[in-house]
């Protein structure tokens, strides 16, 4: 990690690009930059993934430029990075996605960040904050205890799809520095854990679950935990990353890569039992069941936690919303859209 | 790994492709299936990094089929496949062209597998030969003790180049397994670790050691070692490799990944003793030198084997050359090339 006063781009005042803003993390982001004083919020989004319900809330903003583009378009870049001073990168395939179109998600997680990167380059934007993800340690049985920055990627026992995400996020990660020392590209790569809260869309496997047993719940149904339900599961609040981009492109770091990852690590039984006391229905006891082995799905089959502490130290940033509050905010949002 | 009658692919009087067959070990590989009685093998290069003069002396066989072509073009590759058994798949960039050119290593190293798996089920061809490397358990100072086929993948502190190339190398594998997976797509990936042999060329940063420090003793100076020379590296020469490849045609195996290596590991000290001596030049004592910080490195500062008894069990397969056997060759033919 490298610090030099010039990486730090204050957001007041600043024009602040949010590549993949429509999403869940980005348009939480969008709030907190205009929240912060940005002179103008730049929405760059392919609007594939229905993005559009999380932003309409800023439509006639003047502050707010929505910019329907696709990152695999460097023309598009290009023009829609003129004069912009920060970039917060968020535009992903996640696993998922991946499973269904590998083509697609090596073109978005890997031509997308050169291309992100080049705009960066020619345009002279200040900072790029990269969002990475926990991904890049792996989701093999071999991912166990405490994950820092430097933990290997356990890949072995894996789906291809959660390889070929966590292996497009370390390359990301790796254009970036090569960009740093090529060219000096300031940036900071936060790795986020599983992100949770209002908004949430569809197409997370981990945070889905969430919303599955709440919905399950709500049918009356008794919540599926699969196996013993000891397995651990690290999230993080939405509006703790939104935080995180600020202080990322806010902090004097620059070059370095950081956890950013909830309060604490929560097993998938707790998980279930809080779904299910916020839910009222706390009555409800967990049906243990076995995995769907033809549904993808992304578990260490162990406990770890995704230690933050290098994020305090690189750009300040702690998670302030407990698993229990978010939850709490999450449900709330999700029984008033769906009544 | 999986095991049925269909994924063997017997050499004779086969159809074989070679990607990269120009190259060190595809122009050795060429000449084995030669060896074993192939019907034809099609040599499909770009012919960009200089191959030429490893194809030479094949210029008027009559079963060989030379085809310059890129596999990031989908139509070329679809041409060339027609009516093609099997494939073995070399043509990458590995870390110094990546340094060079990221852009055009995610091509050729991502892209260009999808393409070559497309051009696969496309056309029917029956099984894959994947050149990954030892690259997948990357090139930190992590790396130490047996490598086996799932260790994981050690970036930290190792450059961005090297990660990116091991990173492509990880997703090249898993297109294959995605592959098997969604159109039961036949492959065997062999983990290469640092190819030697004659044919020599100058593209990886490790193998190039030997031949440089060969070139020193020639000429009077003395061999340079870095720091105190008990870093281990573990070659494995050119033909145990192009056997390696015909093997894993034969073999029953299918979707499985195993590695590649030579007989033992060697420090650098003894390596630089050793070419000393095959040099005629045992008197001249090593130099120790401290590295050079502007050149891409790749090391683990530390003592590792690559352990490749899983070949043996999947496809047969054992390393047949000594290290002194197979520099014994390399030099000889670097004499005969220089003189």
């Amino acid at each position: 990690m490298a610090h030099k006063d010039s990486a730090a781009v204050p957001v007041k005042d600043a024009r602040i690009m949010v590549i993949g803003g429509a999403s869940l993390v980005g348009s939480a982001t969008v709030d907190e930059l205009l929240a912060r004083g940005a002179r103008e919020v730049v929405i760059f989004d392919n609007l594939s993934f229905g993005g559009q319900p999380n932003i309409a809330h800023l439509d006639g903003n003047p502050k707010v430029k929505v910019v329907q583009g696709d990152i695999l378009k460097l023309h598009q870049l290009l023009a829609a990075t003129e004069g912009v001073d920060g970039i917060v990168h968020l535009a992903a395939y996640m696993t998922l996605n991946f499973d269904r179109d590998p083509w697609g998600g090596i073109d978005v997680n890997v031509r997308g960040v050169q291309n992100v990167l080049e705009a960066c380059r020619a345009n002279k934007v200040r900072k790029l904050i990269f969002s990475s993800s926990n991904a890049v340690y792996g989701y093999g049985p071999g991912v166990k205890g405490d994950l820092v920055e430097d933990t290997p990627f356990h890949a072995a026992g894996a789906p291809p799809a959660a390889i070929l995400y966590g292996a497009s996020k370390i390359m990301g990660e790796q254009l970036c520095r090569d960009s740093f020392r090529k060219h000096g590209q300031d940036y900071v790569v936060l790795r986020y854990s599983t992100v949770y809260g209002e908004r949430q869309h569809y197409r997370a496997a981990n945070a889905l679950y969430i919303v599955e047993t709440h919905d399950a719940i709500k049918r009356g149904e008794r919540p599926k935990v699969i196996g013993d339900g000891s397995e651990t599961k690290h999230f993080v609040y939405v509006g703790d990353l939104a935080r995180a981009n600020i202080m990322a492109l806010e902090a004097p770091a620059t070059d370095v890569a950081v956890n950013t990852s909830g309060p604490e690590p929560v097993t998938t039984l707790e998980l279930v039992k809080l779904v299910a006391e916020l839910s009222g229905r706390p009555d409800l006891q967990p049906e243990h069941v076995q995995p769907d082995p033809t549904k993808v799905r992304l578990t260490s089959g162990g406990a770890f936690e995704i230690v933050h502490k290098a994020a305090k130290d690189a750009i300040g940033w702690e998670p302030q919303v407990t698993m229990r509050e978010g939850l709490r905010r999450l449900l709330a949002w999700r029984d008033a859209a769906t009544n």
